[in-house]
């Protein structure tokens, strides 16, 4: 079996990765469990820091080079992950690289594979950011409308149009995942305009100070990277039938605000550690993340057997376990 | 006042061309009303039957060149209504040709209206192909979700994210109108999957067989080209704060049945008239066709003064008057 992972040296591509040479094996459409022989990590950048494995092979390239994608395309792959984006903040200031990368490159993949014809297992980095405005104030269920309020959120809900139609069509057999925002982040704080929900735990327990750009009530809906792994490597392995010709799945999350995030970081941790977050209100970073949906019923991935964390301390316990032991 | 339509010469645009002539001059954003100076009709071939007029232009072109939409949209337009579209039939049997018309093309008008940085008020037709599958069955509300089941419904909403988001970051003023089903249309019937709904009531009052591919029971969801011609004038002077930053706008329409219709063709004109219909059953038009959603609320669009038939019967009527006449 062969698997490539686009946007790979990102934290959760990495993880992923790494999940993905521990499992060792792949079950698709219901058929027996095959071995995976090999693993391309796809990125503009070399990932760091993972193990020495014969199975791996690292590309460091351009996503938007259309003869890039085909030498890679070419060979038939058993299961594309595409998590590579360029991010909120990031889309809404640069508005032609998100369209680039968001837009372009995610519709030259599957032209690719429409030209390959070997339809592979197609999984979909989609986000929460699908939502915005008006109608992102109220309860989000599997059949609200995506009213993306970012060029990001627009460039995504494309992208899982385009997915769900060349998978209706036959070309790929995809599964799009709407991730909440992903926290805790290990590493370093990114472009993306809710960076600050990882931060303000992570700096913090690390003994450094975090900025936070929002009001202690603001809302956020939130899953660890830890669950959207599992949720990752479930999604491969769903048998199609189980998702029939809709392939959109909002993953299952917690709805908490800042404030129970730094009320469960002083719990666990102290007052001192929570007292290392500064107030500073950050009217580019409102202006995006105010907009989206913080509200879900999830009842369809739910019933597919998506998972998601039990607790805001769980989650803060998944980041000290799984990051901070380093 | 410069206007341009793309899509011109098709059944809808040229009726938009004759109204807007008439009307002779709109007002925009309120602002006092603006004498119509030139109006430029594009297409991939000359709209004929036109009358003489020296403010009228036509251009047969090629949608999906770029340096012919260059040329065009170089010259700042006021208004542009984008009508042009690959039917849903033919895109679904020519998917390269629906996405380079459908998706590319659009998307490259937008880009350009972006470069010129003139913010045109930008009238996109969509299509309530927006709506199929499980989701569609329900009544479809102003917050439901866009589930197409077909390439050219997927296309048409890849269209209203991209309007929707260049009119959010004011590179155009976008205006999204999804269209109910146009009956009954004059002319010859069309690759639209929903050519045959016009079809029924239009050959047998001109002496002529139909066929029809779907069963009595069938339901459609209609408008008159008359009513939804004074939809895309409203959709025009309509001012943008009235829309705010969410510019989706699902038409109002008439809920019915192929038997409705047929038995009210009966009672206007004769059951020898209503026996012209021949049934025959095809595959093809009934798989697109009936995932189509057919119950609508539009209370948005009521709300902003959009107008609808008030029956089969006047639907029919319009036909008789507006195109019989010839």
């Amino acid at each position: 079996m062969r698997i490539i992972i686009f946007g790979a040296a990102g934290f959760l591509g990495k993880k992923l990765a790494i999940s993905l040479l521990e499992e060792g094996s792949i079950s698709l459409n219901g058929k027996a469990p095959q071995e995976i022989r090999e693993l391309i990590l796809f990125d503009k950048y070399l990932a760091e820091g993972l193990p020495v494995d014969a199975r791996l092979s690292l590309v460091a390239d351009d996503i938007c080079s259309e003869s890039s994608l085909r030498n890679l395309l070419e060979k038939p792959a058993d299961v594309i992950f595409h998590l590579a984006a360029v991010v909120s903040g990031e889309a809404e200031k640069n508005f032609d690289l998100g369209m680039n990368v968001n837009l372009h490159a995610t519709l030259q993949m599957l032209e690719l594979c429409r030209e390959f014809a070997y339809q592979p297992v197609f999984v979909f980095s989609s986000s929460c950011a699908a939502f915005g405005g008006e109608l992102a104030k109220g309860v989000i269920q599997d059949g609200t409308a995506a009213t993306p309020m970012s060029s990001y959120g627009m460039q995504k809900v494309v992208g899982e149009l385009l997915v769900n139609d060349f998978s209706r069509r036959g070309f790929i057999d995809g599964r799009i995942l709407r991730l909440p925002s992903i926290v805790v982040r290990g590493g370093k704080a990114n472009a993306a305009t809710t960076s600050f929900i990882s931060g303000i735990i992570r700096e913090p327990l690390q003994g450094e100070r975090a900025q936070c750009p929002v009001d202690r009530s603001t809302r956020v809906w939130i899953l660890s990277p830890r669950r959207m792994t599992q949720n990752f490597l479930h999604a491969a392995h769903l048998p199609a039938e189980k998702l029939g010709k809709n392939r959109i799945l909002t993953m299952p999350g917690l709805t908490t605000t800042v404030d129970d995030m730094v009320n469960t970081l002083e719990t666990m941790a102290g007052k001192e550690v929570a007292e290392r977050i500064d107030w500073e209100p950050d009217e580019f970073i409102q202006s995006v993340v105010l907009t989206f949906a913080t509200d879900f019923e999830t009842k369809r991935a739910d019933q597919l057997g998506f998972v998601k964390d039990a607790s805001v301390r769980e989650v803060i316990e998944i980041f000290m376990e799984d990051e901070m032991k380093a």
